[in-house]
């Protein structure tokens, strides 16, 4: 079933075929050849990225491209027969098995892989485009992925998503794993981007805590998408992993999913979630509904939160800054925090009939769900003023923080500011000192990414 | 939740609101307004009727209308919350109830009413007729409908299909429980059409088996359709309960499903049923395919087996006889045969890679698929001769037997015949003998329905 | 493994060589040895009469000596070996196999035979004498036994005693199906003496209520003694079946594991089971304990409990009378009183922090536990005399009543007679009519065994 | 139930009142009452100080007396109640406890202590002792020791014990936990000392290697005894605690339980350990007992095994060299060599029909049983001459071993040679100059526990 062959560059490398267990066995003939039509067209080279991300999964290594230099001859072909669905790997990673079979847990990662990129070529295909125009539309895509993930099950609330840059000093990473360990003790599963840093932490906290609470099974849930896979690959605690198509279906499965959110510290991006859901959060519909969130690091981490919290009070107001506590220093009192938000969240849901595994009583604007392309001429068009309803002015500043995180990593907006000069941001001069001295303190405290010296690419006009 | 009132025929009855749990459980919001649409749309008799088949289940009388005309105010509605489906029920039998409580079993089969006819609903719609039109399509309707009733597991084959006769003598009805005894003690599982007689009794037959055998979960698979349902309410011990959309698509799940295939005594619609499986077996495309098919009854159904064998020799040749056995009045050596059949579909499986749970290598033609309408014209238009190949006969000879059947039983044939008299079967003079003769002997064993003398709705052009 | 030989009587026989599953096999070498050396020693025959007995369970005949009479080549042998106990069956039953297997719940009873045989000859061999001569050694003895058979599961109380006869005509046995049912429905498990008649028919109904309710795992708990296990041989539904060493374990086992006890019609046999419970209640350490206690048969069975009723206010007294319902006729009224006695044990046994397997907190004196032994001076000496306390009152009426069953059918007591005429039973006038009274009503509704007529075996002296 | 109280040192304390589950709620009476008599009795103590160990399991600290230092207001009292055992904890570590509620593995630990003193006072009293003098007297002892602790389970063998010092240094460790990994991978379980160092890394790696195959449950065993579970206290990652009455029977649990053992470095009391194991396998009854042995340890540790190698060869010679394999640097085929042997193993037993879950088939002589006391007398009568059999000399060696051991850490013995000088050992010339190197090597290699300079207890007689 399985030979072993030398590579080259002399990493171990193997051939196997797999037959996949579980949902993917009972799949319709009709299925089964769209599955290796989609795999084998266009979707074949997002199809071998993701298994051979998903392959290196917990390898030393966690450079993205380092994974397609060390295996350039992977590949993988799904092929069909009568009892389903039959997968073929050339030239893996040996380390994803064990004298010859693969790695349980690993080839639930590949099942995953497949099943969620199979759905979506299935079922939002180009036949189904209106459908996924109206805001009803796009949220119902994230349920139906979801569900076919095996993402919805019933069962007390208990999940709680952590955020948090994947790039982050071993401190805040331990105290990332601090946190996970209690809230792991109080029997909380854990949702996070399933890439390292602090979306790894946590799980590995709460594996500990699960082991010695007895706990099992515990749900490790992993959401990611096509184009960060790859540099984040899943960890390998993570026991479900699910793929969304975009980074905004991505974030409302974490919104909609979570029972409570628990944000670590993590840069530019991080900002942007909090704006994203302080922005939905704002909306008057959702105004009444429970919704845990603290903002947590160790000691050191003190002054990235105040300065962030300073910002959200000047922007959105008081309201904002009611809708999450700051933590610092103290694990047990963030799980503390969590426990009695989520007891709220249940006692909510159950009063008003509401489901628990899916927050469909969370209003998500169809602005917060379409994505944000951020070009000279959309970045400047932001309308950063403060006499604007504080969610509307939250939704322009996320898509502020959206295009610099853009202009730092991406690579169409990299040249887009290369040859245009740096985006220009502008709006109330208030708004905007204040901005400009958020972003500067990221710079100083080296948290804009990078190696070597940080060239904005804003330029905020006070 | 529920409260007890006094129907003024005197027949208690009870209101109540049931929150499904399980698959109903996890529908999105769009799915559940299409079910609420559907089951007050068009639908809302069909699952009326439907409902109140399952309520009754297990109930001592079996008379269809019966429960229509003891219930007359019994309703159902299907109503949407954020947490899911919601059923409420007026007026239903207080006897599906426990102190207040409906009965677990009869809840689960409540919810498979609503799924399959949901399903149809939302999947098989109008939009999808051109799908229904192909050999292919239809059967993956099947398979979807199958699928999405949790009817296709994983697992060694050991699925064995019954048919039979719903109203049989007691010495009959105590063998099919025996057969169901025997194969039970040899770990099989059991498929009927799940109404009463030989549907019933192999089931009751394997309950007592699986119980000394310490088999859990086994599984009791009724496949019906709505046609139906009412006059052949699902027996209790079913805990997998299928409604398929018509007749054609309940046969064709039977022989896609089940491992092998017993036939008790039953009349016509039984014959109808030998001749539709012979006619696809016959197929040169099926020529290699093993598929056990024991014909069996208690010594006093030696003259029926005789008969129907000697039909067949007559009429499809020494071929057609070689695909099954028949086995008289020894319960035992049905199971062994069975047992020893099912080993040989197991490895013939194994071998070409196809699937335990659906027999997709079964060639099933589209004629086989397209119902039937018996009409005056269509039945004399019935070819009829020897010389034709023994598949596309046994295709002919089921449509006459239908034709019969609904002759008998079925109102709008009934009306037809009525006017124009009985239809017309002609065709070789030896082969109308011979029916003719198979015919007599039914009416003689008093096989054609009835109370009453009979009177035959044909007449064999000799 | 196992070969088929015929028999010269024609009864097919097999024989097969065991590996038990399950607790037999984790015994260390010295147990093993001890229970080979008992079973090949003077429990051999003990052991191989009970055997037999499991062997034809469900088999149609249900006379003791049939049993012996028609396999009488029987035999079964317990060897030892490194991994455990290995099992030899010499001509046994071929009805307790399939296919050369044997049966698995069969397997399952035969274990429990050299089980419970076993854990007697070790654990209560005659260097214990002295522990088993208290009240306390004697509960210790039961319970050690029941643990070791696991008999004892945490879990909320809802396990209903059935007593009766075990001969009992068709409507009473019909009426005992559906208490059984209806307590099924309500979700309680059932323990029985484990032979037929009164002690098989709840056990059925219940079997059937709890596939509608999907409750699984069930109990069905059979308590037998090696005396009556060849005459009641243990019903096929029986899941748990426990052998106590003598009569009064058996009884003392019913009382502290039953949550509840339904006591269904059978003649002097049962009356002394009343007596005995009723006795034990009667005690002051008893008075705050609840035990629900209902009486009950079909309409037929009316003039039953009233004459029980009649003659046991008559000589215990109205208190006596308080501690049971007596329920004619209405099977769900009966499962109805049950669940809301139980509940009361719930709470009581929550309150008193009491456990739920176990009632350690009621209080049976020595003399209920010790066995009584017939002879004409101990029948004469009994103290029937309306002036003694209630509870010792009710101890000696249990063993006039027991003396009479062992006169109408144990053999020693049957001799006895023979050579010195009936049993001469004296007290109080009053006491004695009613005595007569009874007796003589349980002749005339042919409840004192039999075929032929009725030559009673004792006279009241009034 | 519990209420928290600041401890004088201020390390925060907790009362706690806990009701055990499992197990330990299914006592007799009389069962409880001898409980509770024991561990208020002279039996307190050593309870007190076990219990303290499980208490502040995975704590920081590994120091045994800080335990008893840090909580010296700890004490614990088992109570009876009708329902069973009740365990109230005084001033018990907070650590124990989320939010006043102990920690559920922790719990178990705590049960698996009163289990297991509570057998030992119970069933091995004093009325017992003859039986402890026979060898099979005392296999049968460990046999129901392990059997009431849940340590005897069926299932295919795949269990590893791995010894190895306690305080290893880093590289050691880590090469541990990357065997423990490989074990896992390939679905073994692990069975140690339970204590730190080469007890905890093993149980570490195949946690990890065990989610990701996704094997549940999975066994870590921690094998103990009362003189060293304070010093050793079990690492939080055990699930199946046992606790010993001695060493030697610790010892003879290790060989019965494991399918195969492996051997960290560990200084001279792992030595002993190879030279208990080695003079068993070198009996002459165990010749063809498969059990695989391999001495392991990271690349830095070769010196270490080829020393233990030399002196093996060269004092019980080649044949003792073969049990064993030596694999330096190679956790991948440590875990190969380990499953090969174990299939072996397998066969063998299915071959004899010995059992998997102990090791019947071992021959342990009783002078492998019995505890060797260590005195100046005892030293120097130690035979330790080549021309003895193998096994024999074995035995010896290992009592010097253990003597230098106890000479090295154990008190009385310190003090005797604080008295009367350092133990002499003597016999064949170049037997004692091989002795003598191995030991200096430890001594350089720092293997003799200790902070400062080492002064030897002994003194080799060349």
């Amino acid at each position: 079933m399985s030979n072993n062959e030398q590579h080259p560059r002399a990493l171990p490398v193997q051939n196997a075929r797999i037959f996949p267990r579980g949902e993917l066995d009972i799949l319709s003939r009709v299925e089964v050849a769209r599955l290796r039509d989609a795999s084998s067209g266009g979707m074949h080279e997002l199809l071998r990225r993701c298994a051979l991300a998903v392959l290196t999964s917990g390898s030393a290594s966690d450079d993205p491209r380092a994974a397609s230099d060390l295996y350039p001859d992977f590949d993988i072909q799904v092929t069909q027969q009568d009892r389903g669905v039959l997968i073929d790997l050339v030239n893996a990673p040996a380390s994803a098995f064990v004298d010859g079979i693969i790695i349980k847990g690993i080839a639930e990662l590949l099942y995953a892989v497949v099943r969620d990129l199979a759905y979506t070529a299935i079922e939002m295909g180009p036949e189904y485009a209106a459908e996924l125009e109206s805001s009803e539309g796009i949220t119902n895509a994230v349920f139906g992925l979801m569900r076919n993930a095996r993402g919805l099950q019933p069962g007390d609330p208990n999940l709680v998503v952590c955020w948090g840059g994947h790039s982050i000093p071993r401190d805040e990473y331990l105290y990332t794993k601090q946190v996970g360990y209690e809230l792991g003790l109080r029997g909380m599963d854990i949702c996070t981007g399933c890439g390292p840093g602090a979306m790894k932490g946590p799980m590995k906290g709460a594996t500990i805590a699960h082991a010695k609470q007895r706990k099992h099974p515990a749900r490790y849930i992993g959401i990611t998408e096509p184009g960060i896979i790859a540099a984040e690959s899943p960890n390998p605690i993570v026991n479900h992993l699910v793929i969304m198509p975009d980074i905004e279906k991505r974030l409302e499965s974490f919104v909609r999913l979570g029972h409570g959110i628990i944000v670590f510290p993590g840069g530019v991006g991080t900002a942007e979630e909090i704006l994203y859901l302080l922005g939905i959060l704002l909306r008057e519909e959702n105004k009444d509904l429970p919704f845990p969130l603290v903002l947590t690091g160790p000691a050191v981490a003190a002054p990235y939160f105040e300065q962030i919290d300073r910002f959200i009070r000047l922007t959105l107001g008081e309201e904002a800054a009611a809708r999450y506590q700051i933590i610092v220093g103290d694990s047990q009192a963030v799980a503390k925090a969590m426990a009695a938000g989520i007891k709220q969240v249940r006692e909510y849901r159950l009063h008003n009939k509401d489901s628990f595994y899916f927050n469909w009583g969370l209003h998500i604007p169809l602005e917060f769900q379409q994505p944000f392309v951020p070009t000279h001429e959309a970045m400047a068009a932001l309308d950063l003023h403060k006499d604007r309803p504080a969610h509307a002015l939250a939704a322009d500043l996320r898509r502020a923080f959206s295009g610099i995180v853009a202009g730092n990593v991406k690579e169409p907006s990299m040249r887009l500011i290369e040859e245009h000069g740096p985006f220009l941001i502008n709006g109330d001069p208030e708004l905007m000192a204040s901005l400009d001295a958020l972003l500067r303190a990221f710079v100083a405290q080296r948290r804009m990414k990078i190696a070597g010296d940080y060239k904005p690419c804003y330029r905020v006009v006070t």
